[in-house]
């Protein structure tokens, strides 16, 4: 294989013929072998994308001369389309705030734009990585300005299936509306509900997480680009900085603005910990939602058993026939995956220091990742739970009737201290809480059936209000 | 000491006669002497507004008798108003949903309502804890009712704290605009920037976090009062839940409405993980700047020693004349422990089941601390530090001038790698920057000085743009 | 009320007469204000006798005079008893590395023993709170020794809790030995169990954890007593140093020995990480265990209702008769709080830089309350939950007769997809796994109850092995 | 290309021909398409370890036919080795509690099996997945047991390159050692203190971190195997389980033992959480000493600059000669990694239910990349800085001159508040203290020598004591 000599500031390195990366990324590959998890493909697409508007931008700005804007222009095309990806090599964890990934891109782009040329990989004097294809720019502007992109282009997906997954939630929620059930606090039988009402606030609360996270990606839209090393925009002229945002919001169609302090906007990582913060939120209450379909799907024969799932796959290896709840065991495992990863991105943040903070590169792989994994986990939690998800409406039912939690009901009429008796007596006697009552004719059949319909105690109101003739 | 006998469900205990609290409240003691700290006074007072609310409410719907309501109210305000603060004994962590809070206050309420009444502490008949102070309520939206109104307060109190401060580094920003330093990323000398800038940077973020925190907030205005045991509202009328949550928002001047879906209020508490989770993202964006300020006050001989704090104590017991930055590092703690608490309200967020989430005390006892701690820290750091805060001029811009990030400038003038080179023969040789450069002439003086400029460096454009005539 | 001035190398300040606290104590009130919270009272018992030890070494030394040294060992003797506890003032979060902690014992200690001399008060001449109280001390020696006595002393009384809660598993794991029931992964019917097997289960993780938080315990013995400043021992002989822990040791009883390097011993807070990773694995696991009880009480009626809970206090405002399983949920809050405190703790020993880490305020308020918490939760847990609960026999038997479960012990004689079939056609059919058996053939009747006897199934073995052949 | 029909329990379904995979693995691909990261090949050596011996022990027990038992072994072994590892290709986060992977495994060997025996893949009648190479295990035995061979395995290597680390920071502390400087608290300026110290201290912690690892990896040494699906033991003889244990520990050359308590060896993670916990615990260490050395490297010009560090990479794409002290950089985020990932542990260990924790997925996927990561950063940590770590002596040494921090060693002669006026003298005049001290005929020319000489400070001791004639 044929290879050539690369150099910059510290020395040379061999560099195989092939490959369009060269030596800093040779140098971050020796530095770093750390996850052995390449950068998330996500980034690599919009950092491209943030090389071609400002190839663009500098040929406007007439410091890229014309032919090396198209090539480079080109090169980013290319890998914004998923050409190239296996030049893209460096570790998701890295020192140097991701020099290392910006050089690689730089690299490759330069030596892909050489070849566009007509000239040899290698061959910088045409085309080089750091004074064309890194023109304007630094590290610590385009990294960023390129996880603000893939982070909102994934909050958006992510957002869409949770649309889906709400929808899924709204339509269980009609579908078992006259589902009458047990309600339970404390895992203690409580008062009867729907189970459209427990779907319902299922709903209610993916809602108000939709809400969280289109708000935190809208903290997003604010880039750096032209902040340069420290924000203060050093080698970046006004115009070009005005040029490249407006580029990259026309190719991409997402409405990036330039921040309005780019020393703030380079240096505080606060619109990734909200992002992030905003998934945890989520993952909390998918989790608990999980949690409650575990339980209630428990069984078949000695659980709750009040809702079927649908069968994913055998659930045993050893007990035949056995049937898993998997589908939300998944989203549990995402669930702790995300708060884990908000954790490391929390730490993260709180290291910055000064102009910069350079724990970049372990924010991008844990932020993309929650982003990726929550959509995956609630796209499939969608349609293969929850779509085929359906009540026991037998065993529910059964369980209103034979519980004790309806005495609440009889409060406004016994007072609470008579009802507690009456469960204490049902306990001990094996008698129905209405037997009782008919037995100490505590009530009329008729006023006993208003009061008691199970049904009605779903809705807000006194069962039997009119029975009150004057509050006690 | 006198005392009388109480009995509930489960049996009877002997309480002292000069307690307001009883039975339930006793047995509470005896359950969870876990931490030593009772409630937050703040929800007492906020669970007080709510006791009232119910009883006006209750009395309008003529299910309560006017002289009970009235006792009642009575002795709500006075709770309200921090009478009684010893009666509320039950510990912050406890089993029970927050139950042992509601009938704490409940008992108090009877019992002072009672007396108000001319009848004996105990004598329930007159005023029953659960059948007229509890009436159409249950701790399932009592309690959480209260803690949103409390950490409502609370945040409002915090934002103010928040908005101080933030005129505090807008202050410091203005005063400190002309003062010439090093920028640095990765802990290394970068470019130059305005001490001005930094301090701009620090009150854009601690904006964006006063936005974050009012927002999640809002979230917090919408109540479950009414939702009694599950959210269904059972023994609660309808006429009811709109007057009582009427009642609450006329009284507090806080815009609180009525959950649209008290099923959906009773068991998620995404509110508080939400507001949790800004208060965390403040906290470590203040941890940092807190970091980068014990940074640049480090010395005061060996160390940066850019700026001066004020004196707070003497620094050591065994180190004469030795100051520190305290008021700094309290932040630190502070937002160390913010974090903590907002993994606890997460996990106990996430361990809600079905109808309820149990863990509310553990919540309560978090999210009302890092509300408080966070406005006291942020309090004296504003005053016993911020303020008093002087940048150390001379040294900063002597900093300026001895190092060699200003080549970054020459970029566009010279390229990357002869501008490295002339970094690694300035370290080589002892020879200033500006020596070399003349000496190999690749700039005339006047350029030289022109590109050169640390002022003009710290705003965005190409030093010595002119110069360029066309691009490399 | 008389005051006196005192003065420090800051100024000078007014002091109410009657407090034993000084200037500095005075100075950390007016600075950190935070949680309201003072410090743990076993931090002040342990720093007194950290005091005590210096003030015997010193004289021993010769460099503290009798008469001086005598009237602060009587002083700290007091507070170690408990006397003066109302002087310990300051705030549990404070920066300054608890250095305000130390000198509010110096000042304490100070003038408690002017007052033995005969002195007055603020006469620091004949008893200084540096010179004399703090001779050869530093706050970072002192206080990291007090908090090391202090959790040391904690862990031991934690471990003595466990023991009896390790007590009480495994005698309820005999009393159940004999409770057939099913068995459960993943919520879903596996195979049957008997409780007893299912509470030493809970036993032996508790007795791990005992370990675990021993060895940690074990960390805490090597002191950095007489590393003043930064470790070196500047200001403190070698012979005072062997002296002062052996002092320490013999009064307390308890094997504390000399760091064998005093730098290392200063700055590393690994010992108090290592001991909050110890407590929140233990958390973890209780907490599991308590998920469990809690669906074991499930119910009463429509839950699983394996076992019944003692009744330990009313378990709802508003719903009759229900009895809530607190005792468990106290422990799962414990359990988050533990985990949020392990989180701040490691923050917080994160931060530490060069010669010490200056959190040290927020690593004692949480570690000790760790400590604190989960013995105390531990105790009530076993004492009021434990103790009293008991199976429900006949229902967990019917679970057993009841589910499919049973089938896997056919997979050696029939094969894992037939068995799988069985459990199909079982469900489909109404037939139970027996009928069908007994239909087709598959067996003899002898043969099948032979492989299906539910307690064989409890240990290990292949249940009708002899009836195997030959492998199939 | 040619496909096979394969069956389970809930179906059949298409298997490309050239797979060696099954009908389970395509269900677990449709079902949970999370991180696109497959398993840990780690895991999945270890687990096939674990399946070669099941079968040797079936075949000794005479339940599995030699050719059968032959030919899965020999599968076995080539997957040991690595080949065929394409063929694994769940992903890391899934639902189940690891049945997918378990079944990925059964159903390679089972058709490589069959291949080796000279049938057609699918053709399980003549080697079964289930019947045959999961004979005797379950998921929930076999699938933990290869989680703690795998996890013991690279515990092992990460504590050896620890020891290397162990031994560069011991190599760095005496070459360091009479390289004196400031000792720093709250980052002011304190005591001198030898950097050699400072290296041994870093040396010290780390000791003991590989001695809390060790100790944790010792847990993982008790398997479960045998326990099959929920612990105790059903349809796995005592013979068996004595001798698969013993065929793994022989093999395998790690003295894995079987658990004396099977059902708690399935349910529990403690073993993992504990693991973790130590991970997490030298993480933190890590980070700390990694800011230390961050700091000390700062500069070159405008920092502390008291080190020197290898260039490893040109730190900039913006500015010339910039050098960043990246491999520190990379081990702060592998310590935020680790300690996030140790959170998603305890969540998912907490979030065991009954008999079996279904998390273990998220466990393993977590724990097993903390160990990796730890092990490849500290190598290169040790390897690419700390070995060519240099101090820069002359700078260090002006600093002890510089500061006021030794005036501490005049407390046992001046006393405390006259050495601090002197620090304010000094502060104010801009004189020394020492011509201050000459000035005011505070001690002689000779006292002062003796007194402050810097590098007696360094250890244990009153500078000057002899001149103490008798305290203060």
């Amino acid at each position: 294989m044929t290879e050539r000599i690369e150099k910059d500031s510290l020395g040379s390195h061999t560099v195989p013929g092939t490959v369009y990366y060269g030596i800093q990324t040779l140098r971050a590959l020796e530095n770093f072998p750390i996850t052995g998890t390449p950068i998330h493909a996500e980034l690599v697409v919009a950092l491209a994308h943030v090389k071609k508007a400002a190839a663009l931008a500098n040929a406007e700005m007439k410091r890229l001369p014309e032919p090396i804007a198209n090539a480079i222009v080109q090169a980013a095309e290319e890998v914004a389309q998923g050409m190239w990806a296996d030049q893209f090599v460096v570790d998701s964890i890295q020192g140097g705030a991701g020099t290392s990934i910006n050089m690689n891109m730089n690299e490759v782009l330069a030596n892909r734009a050489l070849e566009i040329m007509g000239h040899v990989k290698g061959d910088y004097f045409y085309c080089n990585p750091n004074n064309h294809v890194n023109m304007s720019q630094s590290t610590n502007d385009a990294i960023p300005t390129a996880l603000r992109i893939a982070s909102y282009t994934l909050a958006e997906k992510l957002t869409a299936t949770m649309r889906e997954l709400l929808d899924g939630f709204e339509r269980k929620s009609r579908e078992l509306d006259d589902v009458i059930k047990m309600g339970r606090t404390h895992l203690q039988d409580a008062v009867p509900i729907r189970m459209g009402q427990e779907f319902g606030a299922y709903a209610k609360v993916l809602a108000r997480d939709i809400g969280r996270i289109s708000r935190a990606a809208e903290g997003l839209l604010s880039v750096n680009m032209g902040a340069t090393a420290v924000g203060t925009g050093l080698n970046a002229s006004e115009d070009y900085i005005e040029k490249v945002v407006a580029l990259m919001a026309e190719e991409l169609k997402i409405p990036i603005r330039s921040a309005s302090d780019l020393v703030d906007a380079t240096q505080n990582t606060d619109a990734y910990t909200e992002l992030s913060g905003s998934l945890k939120v989520c993952a909390m209450n998918m989790s608990k939602i999980c949690n409650d379909i575990r339980l209630m799907a428990s069984g078949p024969m000695v659980g709750l058993g009040e809702i079927s799932l649908p069968s994913r796959q055998p659930g045993s290896s050893i007990m035949p026939g056995k049937v898993n709840p998997v589908m939300a065991e998944v989203v549990n495992q995402v669930a702790f995956q995300v708060m884990g990863n908000d954790h490391t991105i929390c730490m993260a943040s709180e290291a910055g220091q000064f102009e910069l903070n350079v724990m970049g590169p372990v924010i991008i792989f844990n932020l993309l990742q929650s982003l990726k994994i929550m959509r995956n986990a609630l796209d499939v939690f969608n349609r293969y739970l929850l779509e085929g998800l359906e009540a026991n409406r037998e065993r529910c039912r059964s369980y209103v009737d034979r519980s004790f939690g309806v005495v609440t009901a009889l409060n406004p009429h016994l007072g609470y201290d008579v009802a507690a008796q009456l469960v204490k007596e049902a306990m001990a006697t094996g008698l129905t809480i209405k037997e009782i009552i008919l037995e100490r004719n505590l009530l009329t059949k008729e006023e006993m059936d208003e009061i008691l319909d199970p049904v009605q105690m779903t809705t807000p109101g006194i069962a039997g209000e009119r029975l009150l003739q004057d509050p006690k």
